[in-house]
Parts: structure tokens; sequence; C-alpha cells
């Protein structure tokens, strides 16, 4: 698939982004490790110069693993050294500018190694999922299934609510500037669609039946055979899903997984909901005072790349930790939004057309990435990306 | 390409609709004309049976103009019959539930014709355009061009407005349901862009420095070597334009057209300004009591097929008349809006998806279709539509 | 299909024929009809300058058939004046060297117009063929199918024979040098297979079993979902093929037609037999003294369009009057073979690469245009001319 | 490049072939190492079962190298076990028939392998080259380039000959039967065309004037852009040449390499000169009593991967050591070729459609694998094979 990349580039995409935003603008006397690496390691900055397309990543066999290593480490070794003398303590409020301005890419460059971590494990699992041995990521838990927990619905009223981001954390340039959004009054899911649900959609002739597709997603369903989510495949009288675990029979208390805009909207229209704008479902999270799992927390694990079966409860759950849940919102820009000086400023910008925006988060995020103002987005038809679905739905008054 | 269909087509497809949404389901004893037109004049209708695939509509020899008119005599015979039967008065506020059903459904119909009316002319521009023979489509006026006019900004102030359409008056179901928008203080430009600024656009690297656009767009210009609007075309040291009335060279105060949101946007980038929201640009034509030309008024005719320049003024200008404009916003749903019941429930719904929303009105638009709630939508990377642009800019305080 | 031209393509195309070939270089102040006629009706001269894609000559809504009709006797006209003042006369053997250069021109547009009445004929057929109104081209005979004949084997020795043509007669530049063949001793059918052997083939597994298919073929098999005969259709229990007069049962004694060359392999493959070379199929016609009919011969007229069935004899039959005959000779040049100087040189000689070559006539053929040498050629996928097969064996000693 | 496999699936399949062809049918109790490796690694035999893509080949990641290496040392340990038992000594005449069944099979599954390692030097070499790195694939000599040698031209009676190969020593089934040609008086050049001589017609429009080529070939050369042979690249002033030994200027005396059959076609035509038949170079071949470098010759190894520049002399040269040469003749059965039964009958029969034969040999064909009946053959667009040009011309008398 040419969205994916092989592990090494990963590797030393992260580094190169190191080097070309931090090193080369602010080492003394820099020059780059190798010139081909500045073209080879680009993903998608044109102000930095040529890239090698990124459907032939998968087709260079050199460097190898050990010189990517040999990479990473000299520009380590660099930054290190950059960070002592520039940024020696703790971060003080009456930082120079200069110094402010190093740390913020710096910083910059930690969220993006963040956000190729997750990247890597969904194209890891999709190069496997290719692989007749069906071979098995990572070892993980075998959970007996539980029954399903019951779903609710919190209510949330309208009314003009904040949104966006613009404090002092770290945060995407994308998330400002904080803005207020009128909404209505409306209820939404306090858990994510299960397995179980979705099969019965597709028992419904979930797939087969136009009335609850828009036009592009009824194009996809026929011209690629969409009948299940992207990693079921059916054996005998059986579902079987690929996972980072392993192939194993679908577990119907589980969260969906890997369905596409196009899928999760047709899903909400089959149940007589729909989908949150991301405005509403921003403001259910900030009012239920939902918290993502900071940097330490290791409870997960690689043990836990899938997400887990909901456990019931009364309060609004699966936010950060299970699967990244569709909206109804375009990935367009909040009023105001400028882009950065710089080649950073194609960061997020530039993408806002095309694509709709996610919330939340999943068990492959690393911990401490995800946030309640995170804007996450990919275009209608994606599916290798753990998105799933949380309903929501117009409250009647 | 692929969008467009012959003219015998488009005749055939609006008398279709009449036969397959009115005639159909109300006229006693009925009988298709013929079987396989109900399959060949099918759209996109997947709840009426099976369609001939759209690219293949310029394939069918056979019916021939002729064999149209006749199915399209038919028809007509058969809704006048209809219509003195069921509806022979004025409309009067006491009908029958089932007579206004009928009456709206018959209205629906009219538009529809409207919208197809628009639509030919679109399909026979691009057609002309694709023969080396250059055929002039309709006579036109030799208007020497004079001085383009001066663009004003007129200022809007925020707040809560409204927004949509639930009028008795006729409109579509995406125009549904009126609701709040909440808007920030924003000036919007009294004219269109003309020939004039966007030469100086591309003088000044428009197609060339990708810093103006969208990654997608980008994209675009590069796969598709896009260097100027869809129709013109470079004779040596002018630009000339290709128009319904023969091509010609670019008339520098005329308004540009047959541009994509994609070109919009790098546009107004280039030039430090953004498009309007969708919102802001009903608003502001509500605000400023512009009205579109009603039915009666031909004072364009064949020879206005092109759009006309600005000949200037204080009042908002070029609204309805000139060239669809551009918005920033995606076409999707309005807070609560639901389809339709029946087949006519595809007529708009399914396709709120990848699409944006352009507001106003072309000169090639039937006079009494357009209003200020009207949402046209097209890709945006579409061309072929009369699209332009009209700038916004946010207003500072 | 990007093969097939419209109908006015090709008689605007003959016609350019002698005005490019002809008239450009014969006729004292000769001045083009329209210079974009040039390039629009230009097929693949090269040297004659730029050409219309092929593959958009059905998308040229001008000229019409009216325009063309005029074009064709500008140039008419313009033809009888030049050859009434160089060509007054019979042809007389001591004729100057350039007038017999300009005789042999005009021959080769006459038997180059012969070609596209036939092209013209194989088109139509695939145009009505995709419209799903299934309109009759032409009135045709209802002949009550007969039983089929009986198939008998013609026996050749073998030994160094002639093959082409360097006769004085009109001919083709790739009939030519004659040269000597050495073949082995062989079997000839004296009858096409037909339509009733053909469907056992299918019933037999033909198309699903790959051990009879070049791999090539099997290819196509599999890409196109080939299962039959290009204008064969199920319908319910029976076969039905479209054909110039008219969709109607398939005729089990009529030969078979419309398959390509992996198909006619594969069929041979099937039947323990194999296709002919060019120089067994020429030299066994030669033998047997098989005349093609003369221009004269009106007997087949338009109700003859489609290959009759054969009705026994015990002489070679169904060789020029049914359909063409692949044989398993790729399409290369003769040993010797030179291309003639100018733009007719591109001719024949430039398409001698990946083709095979067919041999004989079909029912669409113009009477007088086919004869023994005569080497027709296609691409081993091509369907859509009027190609059936003959089956040839090793003659055991 | 679809054609292109990595190493280790190489690896995988020769072995593969063994045990599917080998020890399946004749080791005693056999079972499948790994049933997905059956599917993984079977190329292209229909009857054995399913396939994995040939597209896909390098998109999977498992089994990595060690565990293929685990899989050759499997089957290697079974065939030589199988060959103890029943093939103990030397090759004895009176062997039982069902013992040189499997001799025979044996010794196809070394040649197959031979044939395979040639293919992984190709494919190694194109890899290598997408990579902007620039890698060396093997070190090579620093040879100073010494001025080229005089062509000869060799001439070669007329007359029926022998061609092809039923002898008892190993050949491939295409090669079968041996049979008589018919040949007219023709030359030969003593050596191939030279890059110096490439350049030339390079320098003249070779790629610029569409009369040199064939019409398909003209497409490719306007559709992929080609301006030289497949691995040269410009830098300034200068051709530069990627080959195993690295990137390096283009030497004027080496034999130009890796050019398509379209390529070479256009050459000669240009030349004033024409390629050979297959049956005038194998009868050349035979006449220059030219023998192949025997299995035991070491002389080139790894530095020599590349052809060398040919030394001069008065016999005929770079026959079997150097590049393949493409001739005019199509790659189709010779005369009472038949398949032989069992899977094995897919290895050439099914490939004889749409490709050009090529004679001789490489600088990579593995000493001990060619000989003067072999008949290697591509697609007359494929340029990554190690083949060159061998000018022919028709002896005047």
């Amino acid at each position: 698939m040419p969205d994916v990349s092989p592990t090494k580039w990963h590797r030393a995409h992260v580094t190169w982004f190191f080097e070309a935003f931090v090193l080369a603008d602010h080492q003394p006397g820099f020059s780059m490790f190798q010139d081909t690496y500045w073209t080879l390691f680009n993903s998608y900055y044109e102000s930095v110069g040529a890239r090698h397309p990124r459907a032939n990543r998968g087709h260079i066999s050199r460097p190898g693993a050990l010189e990517v290593g040999d990479y990473r480490r000299h520009v380590d070794d660099r930054m290190l050294d950059l960070l002592s003398t520039r940024l020696p303590g703790e971060r003080s409020d009456g930082g120079r500018p200069e110094d402010d301005a190093l740390r913020a890419l710096v910083s910059l460059g930690f969220h993006h190694e963040h956000q190729h971590q997750e990247l890597l494990l969904m194209d890891i699992k999709h190069v496997l999922s290719r692989n007749p041995l069906e071979p098995v990521g990572y070892p993980g838990p075998r959970v007996a299934p539980g029954p399903p927990s019951t779903v609710s619905w919190i209510e949330f009223g309208g009314g003009v609510v904040d949104a966006g981001n613009s404090s002092d954390g770290f945060h995407f340039d994308n998330e400002e500037p904080t803005h207020a959004e009128l909404l209505r009054p409306f209820r939404l899911a306090d858990r994510l669609v299960t397995n179980g649900e979705w099969l019965e959609f597709m028992t419904d002739g979930g797939y087969e039946r136009h009335e609850f597709w828009l036009s592009d997603g009824w194009v996809r369903v026929n011209e690629e055979k969409w009948c299940s989510p992207l990693y079921w495949k059916r054996d005998g009288s059986q579902w079987l899903e690929h996972t980072l675990h392993g192939t194993r029979p679908v577990r119907l208390n589980e969260p969906v997984v890997h369905v596409s805009h196009y899928e999760a909207d047709a899903f909400a229209t089959w149940a007589g909901k729909r989908l949150p704008t991301e405005f509403e479902w921003e403001h259910a999270m900030r009012e239920s005072m939902v918290a993502p799992p900071p940097r330490g927390d290791q409870a997960h694990g690689i043990e836990g790349f899938h997400p887990a079966a909901d456990t019931g409860g009364t309060a609004m759950r699966q936010v950060f930790d299970s699967a990244w849940q569709w909206t109804s919102s375009a990935y367009l820009p909040y009023p105001g939004f400028t882009t950065p000086a710089g080649a950073v400023g194609e960061y997020n910008g530039k993408f806002m057309s095309g694509q709709m925006v996610l919330r939340g988060g999943a068990s492959v995020t690393p911990k401490g990435h995800a946030r309640v103002s995170y804007r996450n987005f990919f275009a209608p038809h994606a599916r290798w990306a753990f998105s799933g679905v949380r309903l929501a739905d117009t409250q009647m008054p």
C-alpha cells in the first residue's frame, strides 16, 4: 500500500526532522550527515528541497537498518551537544526568545516522533496482514471475552462554548486559535461501538444497502468490495481479525476498529444516530473531565496494542486509549488560523482539504501524546489507522 | 471528460425525472415509455434501479435527437394530463396533502431542469473547447474592454445569525433546516476577482510556488500541469480565453472564471486574504439586501453567457449573475438535516462528502433559479463550472 | 473502445488520404481544404504532421456529417480534375514514370478506402453492441439453421514453395518481396470452426482450464472475464449473438467469429490441432486454386454482413467470404522487405511488431479487395475484427 | 518495477522448484516444508496451485533471509538423500526409465537455478539503480578505456540448414525439435555494437526521429521518455552508466547493453542494417565454431559482471560472454514442438507469444549455461536484461 513506509524509513525520518529543522538552523558549523539522506528521509516538506517519492520508500534496499542506526546516533549526539549548550537548565520563564524558539522546535520534534511511533505500528500491522504466513507481531494476552457492556447516552446542553488550545503546554498549530463555537444540545455514547454491534450492521445488509451510504462511500464499497472492517476475514462460519497479537476470532465486546469515515457514517445512519462534530466531542470530553493517560503510564505496553473491551461504568469511557473516533467535521482551519513561518508551516496547514477529523486516541498512541483539543485527520476512505466510532444523537428537548 | 454528458442525454434525463418521480407514482395505469430509457437516463438514483455508467453516456449513438424529442413529447403530454386533473387551479393553502406532495415533486422537477440547463452550457463549452476547429457556440457581443473597477471591502459585524431556508418558497433540502451560526466580524469584497488580478498572481509565480497551495492542490497543479484557468491558452505573447462566444483575448476587467477551489484558495493566500465561509457569504448578502434576478428578467440572454465586467459602484455586486463563488466551507449537512423519504432523498444528501460549497450564481444560471440560501457544490479540483472568487478578510477590531 | 472511430471520421479520413497523399503532391496550386482537418483526419502518419489523438476521435462534435460531406465533394472534384488531366486514358504500358507513381498512389487510396469500408462495419457493430437498446444495424435474412457440414482435412506436401506477391496487380508493400519458404507436409481443414464446435470447447471448460492457453491469453481471460466470443451473451439457458442484423440465438452451423488469437490458439490446443502458419495457408490456397470474389460480385450485399453457414462440399471453402483466419505467424517483414519512400512508407512497415497475421477475408470485406497473398494483422487480444479459425495439423508420414 | 523480485525470493524459489517438481513426486512420505511457502514461492505454475502475485513479492517481510536459509537446507538435505538412494553412481546408459525421468528433472532444476542466478544480478542491478545513494553492488576493475576495435562483416551462404537441439546433452524443450530452415545469404558483424556507436545514433537524433522506429517502440519512447539506454544518465556534459560495479562514465568501446528490442531495431534501421533472425544467428555461430565458456571457467568472476570491451580479432567475438543479442524473430514454437507432460510443460511453451528471441549469453550468465541453440526471450520493450545488439546485413550477390 502506498501509504505504508518501512520501519527503517520511519526511524530515519524522525531523526531527519531533528537534523533538518533543528541542527541545520541552530548548530554552529552544521553539515549534512549525507546529502542523499536529506532527500530520502524528507516526507513532504517542499521548502526543504527535493523528496524521494513516498510510494517508492519500500523499494530502497540501502541504507540498511544498521546504517540508519548510525545516522540516528550521529544526530542524537549533536542534538545532545546543542541542547547542553543552549538549553542547559530547566525551563525558565525569562528565556531568551531565540531559546524559546529552539525549545519549541525540539518539542515539536518529540511530538512528531510520537506520531511516527503510532504510524510505525499501523504500518507493521498492515505489512504483516498481507503476509500469508500470518505472522504475530507481538505476543498478546489471551483474554476470555466477557459480555459486552451496556451503552448509555450522556447529555450535554448547547450554547456558545470554547474550542481549541492556545495554552502554554505543547499543542499543534492546527489546535489554534481558541475560539467560540455554537452548539445545540446533544447526547454522546459513553463507549465506542463494539464488534458485536458492527456484526449486527453487517447481518442487516449494512454493506449491501446503498441507502445508508454517502455516494463516495458506496463507490468504494463496490470498487474495493468492502464487506467488513479492514482486517476481518471470513473463515467458514466465523469471522477472524488480524491484530498485532496475531489472527484470532473477532471478539464481540471489543470496539470495532479500522473502519473508514464512510463506514462509520453508514453505521450511524443505520443505527438512526449520527457522528458527533469535532466541537461536540471536544466540549463533551471537557465537561466529562476525562484525562488522557500521562507519559509515565505504562499500563498497556506491547501487550495492549489492540483496543480492550469496555468493562462498563457510568462515566465517559474509551476516550483516549482505544480507537480514534471519526467526527462529522471536515478538517479545516479554525477561524483566524495562520501557518507558522518557515518549513514547519507545512506541518499541518496544507493538509486542510479533503480529510475528516478524528478525536481521542488509540491503544497504539504513545502515552502522553493525546489531549482533548488534539485533531487527528485522515481521508474519509482511510482504514489503516486505529479508527473507531462513538455515536452522537441530537438531544430532543 | 467523464463529467460531461451529451446534449441529448440532458434533454432525455430531465424528462426521465418527471417520468420516474411523478408519472410512475401518480399517473393511473402508468407504463414506462421504454424500459431501456429507464436505465439509460437515470443519473444516480440507486433506488430507481440500474443505471447506465456515466462515463459511457457519450458512447450511445441511439436513441438520436429525434427519438429523444419523441420521448419528451410523450412525457410532457402525460404530465399535462395529470396536472390538469390533479392540480387544475391556482395553489390554495387548503390543498390536500397528497396534492401538496405532487406539487412539490413537480416543482422539484422544474428546478432540476434549471440545473441541467446550466450543466448543458457547461458541457457544450467543454466539448467545444476540445475541438481544434474552435467553434463558436453562440454569437456574442464585441465589447471594448474598459478600465477595471475598484474593489471595496464591505464590513460585517459578527454574532449569532440565521442561516438556511425553511420558507414556503421552493428550496432544496440541503438548505434546511434554518439554524443559528456564530460569526466573527469580517469584510467581503464588493466584486469578484478579475482576470487582470489573476494575471498578476500568475506573473508572480502563482502556479509555481508551493507555499500558496493546499497539498492536494499542489499535486493537481503538477500532475495536470495547471498554469492558468481552465479555458485559457497561450498564443505567443498574449493569453486567449475560450468562451461560449468564441475564443478571444483575455479581458482584464472581466471576472476570472473556471478556477478550482484549490486555485481560489491559493489566490487568496497569495493576496493575503481568504475565502469566506458559506455562512459569512449568506449573512453578508442578506445584510446587503441583494436580490437574484427574477424569472422574467431576460437582460442577458444568449449574448451574455460569459460573465460581464464589473462597472463599479458602492454596493455588493456580481453576486448572482457572474460566477459561482467558492467558499471555504466543506459541503456538509446542516444541524438536524434529514433526507426526504423515497428516491428524491438521494437528490442531495448522499453527496455531502469531499466537496466544497459555492454560493451565488453564474451568467449561465437560469433566471429565477438562484437565491441567497442556495448551496452549489463541486469537488475542490473541478473547473468546468462557471466558478470564480470573491475574497474575504478578517475584520480587525 | 479506443480502437473504434465514428463513421464520419472514417469518411473524412479516406478523403484526407487522397488530399494528403495525392493532391498535396500532384495538384498545381494545391491548398488545404481546412488546416485543422489536416490534423483531425490524419490517422497515424507522423511524416505528415501532428495528429488528433485516436482515442479522442469520438469526442469531436464538429465538423458534423454534412460538413464532412462537403469535404468529400471538394476533394473528389479536385481528384477528378487531376485524373482527367494527368491520366486521361486507359493504362498504357509505356506510361511516364511520374504517371505510374501517381497511378500507384491513387490505387493505394482506393484499397485504403476498401479497408475502411470494412473497419466502418466493425466499428458500427461494436458501437451498437454497447447500446442497451440492441439496435439492428441492417435488415438480415431469417435463415433456418441447417445441420452443420462435415469437416474434411486436405493434405499438402512440404518442400520449398513460393510466398508473397511481386506481381503487377495491386498489392500492399507487406506482401513483398516474393521469396521461398520451406514447408513440412501438413493438412488443413476445408471449412472454418463452427459455433457448435466452439460451444463444445466452452462446455468442456475451454475458458476455465489454463492448460489450453498461452500465458498472455490466460491473463486476458481472467482480467476481462472472457467466457465466450466477443458478441455472445447468455440469456437464461441459451446463448445469443449480437450481429449487424440484430441479436439472435447463436446458430450452431455458422462459423465462429470475433475470437482473439489467444482464443483461436487455445481452441486449437483443446482440439489437438494447431493454427496454420501464414505460409502453409497461402500455399494451400494456391494449390487449391481458390479465387476471391471479384469486384463486381454482389451476391452478399448488406443482407450478408454476417458469415454464412458452410453448406458442405469437397473443396476448400469459406476462404475469402466468411471470417479472417488467424495464423500462428507473427506479423514480421518478409526477407528483403523495404519500406517505400515518403509518408506511405508508414502504411504497413512500422506495425510489424506485436501482432499476428490473419489470412483470407470476411463477409464484410469489400468484394475485390482480398487475395491469396493478402496479409491482415491484429494484436493477439483483438476481437472486434471478423476473425475466425481454420485448423491445421501436421501430416503424419 | 513489477518484474523485479527480492534476492530472498529467488533463493527460496529455486529451492521450491526442487521441492515441488522433484521431492513431491519422488520422495517417499513427502510432506511440504510449509504450506504457505508452496504458494509464496511458486512463480507461474498454474498446475501446482495458487500463487502469490508477482508484483507483491517485494512486500513480504517474512520469511526473512535466515528462514529462507533454513528452507534451503531442509530441501537440500532431502534432495541429497533422494539422489544417493535413487541415482547413486555415474550416469549409465542402461538406466531405468523412471531414473532417467528423475535425472532429467534434477538437471532441469540446476539449469533453472542458473537462470535465476542471472535474474538475481539483473534484479539487484535494477534495485540499486533506483537508490539515490548509488551503491556499488560489487567491486570492479578500473580499466582505462582503449580505442574501439574495428567491426568486420563475416559472410554466410544461404541454403537449407539445421536448427535446434535434440541432443542427449541438456537443453530446454523450446530448442526442440531439430528441423530444417531455409536461409538466404547474409553477413553478420563480428562484434557487438559499442556505446560509442550508440552515442552517434543518439547524436543523430536517434530517439527523436520517428522514421527509425516501429510504431509500438515510438509510443514507448514518448510515453517513457526514453533518450538513452536504460542505465545511462546525463551529468552535465557527459553520460554516466550505472553498473554492478558502480556508476561511472560511459566507456565508448564497451558493448551497449540494456536496450530494448525496439531500440535495437531502430538502431539497425538508422545504421542501414538489420537484426539477424534467430536461425541466421544460430547457423553463423555453428559455422564459426564458437564455443560457450564451460562450467569450470571462472575467468570473469564478480569483477566481470559488466560486459568487457572487445579487443579486436578476425573471428566471431562477444558471442556468449558480453550481452544477449536481440534477433528479429518472434518467440514461437519450432515446427512439431510439443509441451512436456505435467507442470514442467508450463516452463516455456505458454510464453510463446508477444516476445522476441535473444541469442548468445551475457557477462552475468553463469558459465556452462549457454549454448548455440539456446533461446532467451523477453518482451520487445524489456530493458533490464543484459541485452545488446549484433547487426546483420543481407549479403549482396
